[in-house]
């Protein structure tokens, strides 16, 4: 992956470049982070001319390494402000990957807004309008690229909310066989790619000539022991049968399940959102549903499904923990049917639903529809799709929606909703939620992991267990690899190396990929100390700080001091 | 003034004490800066529960000085996320003067909405709930509160735009006569004012016994002076016969008129809205109608006026610049009438004109209405007031506006809308918008007044200039006068200390009266830091640096490194 494509969205130039030498080590997330640091003004707007929409695979992601092949995309942020990569599985990333880009970088903005999309294929790249595609859903999206393109193809595409620059919007992908639709969820960098003026990203890797491994042998078998040690990983297990939703009843009983605006930490009808329950109704209904799915090629874990209605037609796929909580418990809508289907119009209209749940929440409590209703929440959906006014407001995310609704009990750190960890009553992710460069974000260190060896209420360590796992988001997402595969790491980190040298014939060590995680977090703190925000004074939504969550009536009590020396914490040997 | 009243929301209690010596120095704007940077968590939530909402009066507010009397809200703002104040003529500032109150606090959030009113007499505070004030207009508070309380008390109030929470709502208040309704328009106050659940503050100076000078002679003799000096000096002639919209004709022909959102500096019907077209008007058809009047009791500039329509029925007062340029040319509409009435209605409702008029060009840009829909932007404000939602977004100022609109012209810096002087072709004053920690503010520095001197559109001196500027702002909004009175400081610097001294038994000199702006500023900048925002990053509107203003064609080219060297400007010996 040695190539860049850049494309000036307002002369349509494209111009393909080899990757200069200074981002050789950057992938993914940290190539994101260091080109924006160094093209562009952070203090700029974020759906502005100076702002760049990126593409970016991690430096694994064209290997046969399991989970790999997953791209990041990126920019300036118009919920956080700050920079955001977000990055996601499907098909597209390893096709990119196999084409040699490290990069697609949009720049500037259209003159005019049409429908365009970008096609990239061996040898071939260029714009083209497709002025039907205007407005048009993702799925319709993805059924007409692929009727004119051919059914192999790569789509990387944005819904109407996108379009219409909707800091909720989501960046849209799918699976090899277009069962699943996956989305770059957070941030908002749909609406990056909408004010780009780019539709959709089209991926045909039929003529690729891919680049080849320094040592294909030390690579295949460095893959081959992490997928052993994952397949012999009881976590594997579980979340193989019961997916991301395999950690509902934990999270319950720990009190930490947004429900109903933040309000309570556990949802009286839980049990009927549980990992256990939805593979249960999923093999009773048979037909489309399925579970234990890869969503990306070659994935040992295979953890996502196809939810299917009573009669067997999928709904939804995959539907996944966060969105079981932001769209459900956290809008009292305790039914899998009801927040499939929400969950199915986020993805058709192209938005996060964690930031959708979140500005729900906070509509439902503001009155303006009651919680547990689920008609009166797909209606609101639709309108985002439609640009109505109200769709526009919930569209722009829980921050915007508490603004206008006058509702100041909005659960977001730097702009961007909380996901489904209540930090009252586990620290530690509220550490990572506030210092994070990306904002409230679960997978930039999420220490929910850490609750059997430390107590998820108690003050002890969270700081520096956030640092600790920030270091390792950041790593792994620089990768293009899988949040999953860590297992594989923790038992021996030496294949983290051991698979980076052998697919570029780097001599580094473990301590050294160590540290590419720690300066992808210092380039990003760059970014965002430069876009004008003071990070050391941000904090967790005061009422936070006020309001017991029951039901262990905890307020989140780390002090700001106390969580920015998150950045002076001692640095293990191995944090994995 | 030596006491202060603070009111928790919360419990109901009022609590008078006598103000902390170490605020004894501090009134209006210096007091709000260094109390709320030493009583609360600047990075708290505008409209939570550590807010605080106060009412302070300026140092020589209880003096007969021209012009003095005018009283300062502020608190944490909704709008830029900084320390706000705002200072407002009316007859109210005087009678708490008169009742020794150097401010009055509202703390923390009421448990339950309802309307309560605040009364303040002497030796009787107390708050009561008048449940028919729910949502009530302006005007229609005041008659019901003068019914209940009689005609002579002060009324500081909010309309339904504040009662809704929203960041572009004032805070409005009357001149002695209740004929013309004034409003600390900027930084959403009103909004803050709205969330500790108080409708209005009536105060009742009937019985007050007011403090005595240290030297009554003195402090005459020095007023006197002022009042000779202003009297003599042309501007005042010109403030008398055209008010605030006698710059419109200069603004027009410096191609600094705001036109459009922002797309152009001159507007062809720029004449049918200047100060002597406007006095004209009011002079042809007399009735309710008026020019030259004072908004604040023993005012020699009087620089007021009450506009009537054809009938001669009353339909604002005062009608002034900001408003011809933000609700006028920046919407394409070039009635007087037709301003006047939305100026009103703005009123009524209680939200700001110029963050309203910068919201509804960037509405009329994004196609919602056309330029010049003058009707059409009635029914929007009047959507305001209602509360509905598109309403509740333009009430909610220019930036929320864009965003939910995807227009990503706004013209806004620091989340407040630019007021009427385009800063491409005015370049000092857009130093103070940038750097100012009031955000975008054209009473924080406004370098109009340079233009004779200094080339408007240069480069050259405009950061010293607005350094000096903002030091003489900050300080004037300390002692509780007009920035108007500045032709008698300029004259005669050494009337400031003769004035306080009189007043206080002090021995400052000029320099450390000086150095009580400097002072403010530096409590302002260091909240406002501590508020998580690096100002030293923040910038004019991107489209401002790229998108030629004509006549001119200019672009904003003063870099953000040479604005922030503003803090290292040399001081002269005199800033006035």
């Amino acid at each position: 992956m040695k190539k860049i494509l850049k494309v000036n969205m307002r002369t349509g130039a494209i111009l393909e470049e080899e990757c200069p030498g200074k981002y050789e080590y950057f992938g993914g997330r940290s190539f994101i982070a260091n080109y924006l640091l160094s093209e562009m003004n952070p203090a700029s707007n974020a759906l502005g001319r100076e702002n760049r929409f990126i593409i970016s695979c991690g430096l694994l992601a064209d290997t046969r390494l399991t989970t790999a092949g997953r791209f990041s995309v990126g920019g300036k942020s118009p919920l956080t402000g700050g920079v955001k990569e977000c990055n996601v599985g499907g098909d597209a990333g390893k096709k990119l990957a196999r084409l040699g880009y490290k990069a697609v970088i949009l720049e500037d903005l259209p003159e005019k807004r049409e429908p365009k999309v970008l096609i990239i294929r061996q040898g071939d790249c260029r714009l083209e309008i497709i002025p039907n595609l205007l407005n048009k859903e993702v799925s319709e999206t993805s059924r007409i690229l692929r009727e004119k393109y051919g059914k192999g193809i790569g789509i990387i595409c944005i819904g109407p909310a996108g379009e219409l620059g909707m800091a909720a919007a989501v960046v849209a992908t799918f699976n090899q066989e277009g069962t699943q639709l996956r989305v770059a969820a957070r941030g908002g960098l749909g609406a990056v790619m909408g004010s780009k003026g780019i539709k959709a990203v089209v991926v045909d890797d039929a003529e690729a000539v891919p680049e080849k491994a320094y040592d294909p042998e030390a690579l295949s078998l460095a893959s081959k022991e992490v997928a052993k040690i994952l397949l012999e990983d009881p976590k594997t297990d579980n979340r193989h049968n019961y997916g991301t939703a395999g950690v509902m009843a934990l999270c319950n009983s720990l009190g930490i399940l947004p429900t109903r605006n933040f309000s309570q930490g556990q949802f009286e009808k839980a049990d009927s959102l549980s990992g256990e329950f939805l593979a249960q109704v999923v093999d009773q209904r048979g037909g489309e549903g399925k579970r234990g799915l890869p969503c990306i090629k070659g994935c040992v874990i295979q953890c996502s499904n196809v939810f299917a209605d009573p009669e067997g037609r999928a709904v939804v796929g995959s539907l996944q923990y966060e969105t079981l909580a932001l769209l459900g418990s956290n809008c009292g809508i305790g039914s899998l049917d009801e927040i499939a289907r929400l969950n199915n119009l986020c993805n058709q209209v192209g938005v996060d639903t964690i930031e959708t749940g979140a500005a729900l929440g906070v509509a439902m409590e503001s009155g303006l529809l009651s919680f547990g209703d689920a008609k009166g929440a797909e209606e609101i959906i639709r309108q985002i799709g439609r640009g109505d006014i109200f769709g526009r407001v919930i569209g722009n995310g829980a921050v915007v929606t508490g603004q206008v609704l006058n509702n100041y009990r909005v659960p977001a750190i730097h702009g961007q909703a909380i996901p489904a960890y209540d930090p009252r009553s586990l620290k530690g992710i509220g550490v990572t939620y506030v210092t994070s460069p990306m904002g409230a974000d679960h997978t930039a260190g999420n220490t929910l992991e850490t609750v059997k060896n430390l107590p998820p209420r108690g003050r002890e360590k969270q700081v520096e267990t956030s640092y600790r796992l920030q270091i390792r988001a950041a790593l792994l997402d620089s990768l293009g690899v899988c949040l999953f595969i860590r297992p594989a790491f923790v038992k021996n980190p030496e294949l983290m190396p051991r698979l980076l040298n052998a697919r570029y014939g780097w001599k580094l060590t473990y301590p050294e990929v160590q540290r590419m995680g720690i300066a992808c977090l210092e380039a990003e703190k760059r970014f965002n100390s430069l876009s004008g925000r003071d990070e050391t004074h941000c904090d967790v939504p005061e009422f936070m700080r006020f309001e017991p969550l029951p039901p262990h009536n905890t307020v989140f009590d780390i002090t700001r001091e106390e969580m920015y020396e998150v950045w002076n914490s001692e640095i293990e040997e191995n944090i994995f």
